[in-house]
């Protein structure tokens, strides 16, 4: 198993504790996004993006190597996906939205994968029925977000078997169980379907160069967490014929129940697509912020952005402007503002958000079709 | 691991040794076809059945089940298959000779399964592709042999992923590597395809019931080597809402380096359906017998037909008249006939068969794709 620190667990399944994303880097082996690849993204896409410049998205693999290719006309593709054991919430959609900006500014093709089997696969109480359903509702939470419809292919790993089990296949034959004992941190009492499944998370890096018929370089923009199955797929790339796979890291969205309980899956710490104007304001209602004990403390000593929830929304998807940010950062400290003020502003943000996102996916339902990838 | 004797290896995989076909019942935990069994199929059948009266079709599981389902009007569908890591030799067809005759007097359907992924998978040097060709090639032997096309659906798991793959999660979830370890001797450097695999296996038994959306028992005839794939899937199969696949059992067709080395993929000492006149001719010339060491002390002391492979062979497949097969058997013992005179029988016997065999192997080609299973 990774040698993970007692304080906090990240695994592709399991994220708990207060994440030292620092370390994350060392132990994963990965590099952080540093000035010199900083400056090449900006040269392509003529501005330091909100997630890059705030280090939300910051650390990476071969991540140069894509932009070589890029700039060589060799072109490249994307690969994301999701795990569909439930609705999508604004923490699944964070690299989601950062997927789509590099999109919009490289122009490239993003073979989305829904892990179907997967969620089946580890989830003690989850049907193949349930997650295939859970698979084409969060379909319509990625088409919502206005990926390009001629360039956007999403698949379910149940639907689509007849092309990733080929390429599964090369990829598993590669890998023994001590590797994923090693990275997964399995037991002899794993399933042998959930032992097999890193396989078919591989396979999705290599597909484009099967349907193209030539080799092209694959990046998978993606939270941290789930870097273990493609260290995997890195060690076996060349050896089946294909390039490494590249990647670009984001952070995990803290849980409104603040950064030292990760459990973004505890529906009342977590904004789903699905929820009501109601719904919203109830959870961020409760958020847990790092206001004082009492107005009058609060006043007198100020707040702690650092580990309040709210604030943490809005510095990671809500509130775009630097500027803004840091006023509200400077008056929470000094005690000009109330905890009240700053979850009245994020409830505005997230019911518009989420009210605008709620109409593109009802009108996504017509077009679902259009985006998968069946042949 | 199965605790098998120090004297032979029995698994999927390999089999080697001086193979005790009744500790094998035992260890295996199979029931021996015994006399009341019999009475019933010779009931249905109107006969007794060479493979059966002579012990070769020797053990089963719920063998009993199925002529209960049969009586009922409930039916049963058959399903077996092959490894295609190679050409056929007889040794791969004694069973679905076998098979072939259950379909001509019981008129159920055949699925017939062929592994290329698992070839694939533990086959060091085997790529995709080669698995595959062997598939269409071995598939040309199952149509020759006559299974009724009307009833036989031959597909290859590679291709026909889109329904297995489903299917094989179901029983994946359901079974942990320590199964594995316990059932096939795997260890932690097994690769994770591999691992993954015996679900693959597992999944035909059940297909017929999915695809015609009601339950239907299945029948497994195969050698004895492969039982240990299904006492998995039929530990499984109630779980995930289907009936405990039944088994027949055959003994596996002796080497004709002897009985002592059963490596039957070695060229020399099997038969292969592609082999030539000029090649059967060889390979029966070289094969081990139960002769003396000169002509003199066999027409003194007499020959030993229970080691003899040519002897097994009559036995096995080539001999099917009782009288004329004993009286083999008592001249060999008395010294009356010489070694010589048995080879030049059993290689007329298998030069005809295979001449003949090739003959329909040529004619399948065209036929090939209404076999096929493809929806």
């Amino acid at each position: 198993m990774i040698p993970l620190p007692d304080d906090f667990v990240v695994t592709p399944w399991e994220v708990s504790g207060d994440v030292d994303y620092d370390r994350l880097v060392e132990m994963f082996g990965t590099q952080r996004i540093g000035d010199e690849l900083t400056s090449r993204l900006i040269k392509h896409t003529g501005e330091h993006q909100t997630m890059l410049r705030r280090g939300i998205f910051y650390s990476h693999r071969d991540m140069n190597l894509i932009l070589d290719d890029h700039e060589k006309g060799n072109g490249f593709v994307m690969y994301t996906g999701r795990g569909p054991s439930g609705h999508t919430h604004l923490g699944h959609m964070m690299p989601w939205i950062f997927t789509k900006y590099l999109q919009d500014k490289f122009g490239v093709e993003l073979y989305f994968q829904m892990t179907d089997d997967e969620k089946f696969l580890f989830g003690p109480d989850l049907t193949l029925k349930d997650t295939k359903n859970y698979a084409y509702d969060n379909a319509l939470d990625v088409i919502a977000l206005g990926f390009d419809k001629s360039k956007t292919r999403i698949f379910l790993d149940t639907e689509y078997s007849h092309m990733l089990y080929n390429i599964a296949m090369k990829v598993a034959k590669k890998v023994t169980f001590s590797t994923t004992k090693a990275v997964f941190g399995f037991t002899n009492s794993n399933n042998i379907g959930s032992i097999w499944f890193t396989s078919m998370q591989a396979a999705p890096a290599f597909l484009p160069s099967v349907l193209k018929e030539k080799n092209i370089r694959c990046l998978i923009p993606c939270a941290i967490d789930q870097d273990p199955h493609f260290r995997i797929a890195r060690d076996v790339a060349e050896g089946i014929g294909y390039f490494k796979p590249a990647l670009i890291h984001c952070k995990m969205l803290p849980s409104l129940a603040g950064s030292d309980k990760m459990s973004a899956s505890l529906p009342t710490t977590s904004i789903f697509t699905t929820d009501s104007p109601e719904q919203i304001k109830k959870k961020i209602g409760n958020a847990f912020t790092g206001g004082a004990v009492s107005v009058e403390e609060q006043r007198q000593n100020g707040g702690n952005p650092d580990i309040c929830s709210v604030y943490q929304y809005l510095y990671y998807i809500f509130e775009v402007d630097d500027s803004k940010l840091e006023e509200r950062r400077r008056k929470c400290q000094a005690g000009e503002i109330l905890c009240g003020e700053c979850k009245g502003e994020l409830t505005t943000q997230v019911t518009n958000f989420i009210t605008d996102h709620q109409e593109k996916r009802e009108k996504a339902k017509d077009v679902v079709e259009d985006f998968m990838l069946r042949d």
